[in-house]
């Protein structure tokens, strides 16, 4: 057949794809191409409006680098790579909730050991975050692997400092009990990077670009899925409006202002300090 | 409302758009993210095929530049830039249909006197074109703009060839009675460009890249919607399958072979040529 038009054409390019030898791909493109209609035909999509749309994402791609990955970006402000996460870590009772990875991960982390200080000379509020690993049983699991890191006291990550020395990014191992760890400082909400097409996005919608402050956690254990989370400071005036959506309220954590003493290692605290506890519970694999 | 699931996330990130300023922006980018999120939760995306779809839409924006553009060739083979031609062009009886531009129009071309070769020694099927250009009403239509490019013999246009001066490619302007006429030699199908990222998504889908041989049309005058369309060569074995589904049934020309005697304009003929006579009508504007 031919003369396409726009009631017959979204058919034809589906049917087109019929041939496609892979029947995972197959189902995902039809399924894209139905959906990308729908849309250009619900809100009738002018000439000029694709044309930007054309600019926008060529400009996003360009301002990839390995530094930077602007697609990402895009991805999580509209709440895409959040709704991945969602559909693909449908977790147990008794299991930690997940949230996004986010740009600041930059593999396998320097091993640390229990209570050691992740902070240096950062100023901050001092902060000790203790914790442990279990299976959803309850069973705590030894040797897992915790990797974290979390912004400095004005939110910027070490990457972002150009620092020669991993700073506030670590790795522990739970001991036998399922224990970790370590001495810290506590975060600072940041904004993200929005000096690209995702900003511009975010400042012609009016949508600010923060992110509540939070502790990255990426847990691993064999025979359990690795679970790749936050921990969010209670309080923060960016929890209701996470610019990547990446909030949920078992996540936030509980916070205990503590005078002096020692902490939990041992070891001398200072006048004021931070304790924070949590339990997470790992996904066992099918 | 803090905690977003698979079932409520997608309310909430158009929630988060409701204070964009531009209503047209706004109305836009929710139908994107609502079609966007439905997309995702019908194929239950993995994370891995998220991640392998970041890194195409980067591909694809890096490899663009001022010869190349290849998210338009995406929104082509993917039928979205029809779609878009097709609910900005609905065309009252009378009026020629409209089809893509395609990514060899070079901007205004050299005015060229009625009955102008514009294939010079190219080698091929002598051609010659003549037509009228008129309202639906049928006025003709003096002093419109006819630009018009093709490829060769071999299916390439000038623009791929490097050569100096512009080759199969021309400016028309017609006479009091609507009329133009030229010159030239018949095209060929060929390839859109497919070494790139869009070429990767064509041969994993088993799909090919081939273009029925065709003319490019952009036709201009006072009071009337500019014209961008083909006229296409009957008998191509891609018009059923034309990569970008471009082809209407109203474009595809008639091409009749004759034997010597005279051009149209009265000059000698070869032994054998084509012509191809074709009227086209312009929408006013409203
Ligand atoms: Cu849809
Ligand atoms: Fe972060
Ligand atoms: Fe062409």
């Amino acid at each position: 057949m031919l003369s396409f038009d726009e009631h017959n054409l979204t058919d034809e390019v589906v049917n087109r794809f019929a041939g496609c030898p892979d029947d995972r791909l197959k189902q995902v493109i039809q399924a894209l191409v139905r959906h990308a209609h729908a849309f250009v035909k619900e809100v009738e999509l002018t000439e000029q409006e694709w044309f930007a749309a054309i600019q926008f994402l060529t400009r996003t791609g360009q301002m990839c680098d390995d530094k930077r990955q602007e697609f990402i970006l895009l991805s999580d402000v509209l709440g895409i790579s959040m709704l991945v996460d969602a559909i693909n870590h449908r977790m147990p009772d008794g299991a930690t909730e997940s949230t996004v990875l986010g740009p600041f991960y930059l593999g396998e982390h320097r091993v640390t050991p229990f209570g050691g200080d992740i902070a240096g000379d950062e100023p901050g509020e001092r902060l000790f975050v203790e914790g442990t690993v279990s299976s959803p049983g309850g069973a705590p699991i030894a040797g897992a692997t915790v990797d974290i890191w979390h912004s400095d006291d004005d939110g910027f990550y070490d990457a972002q400092k150009g620092l020669e020395e991993p700073s506030l990014r670590a790795r522990f191992i739970t001991d036998e009990k399922g224990r970790f760890g370590f001495r810290s400082i506590v975060p600072s909400s940041y904004p993200i990077p929005h000096d690209g097409p995702v900003g511009e996005l975010l400042e012609a919608t009016k949508r600010h670009p923060m992110r509540p402050a939070h502790i990255h956690f990426k847990i691993a254990a064999p025979g359990h899925e690795t679970l790749v989370t936050h921990l969010f400071i209670p309080g923060d005036p960016w929890l209701e409006s996470d610019a990547v959506f990446g909030v949920k309220e078992s996540l936030i954590a509980t916070l205990t202002t503590r005078q002096g003493g020692s902490y939990p290692d041992g070891s001398a605290a200072p006048d004021t300090w931070t304790h924070l506890a949590h339990d997470f519970g790992l996904k066992p694999t099918a």
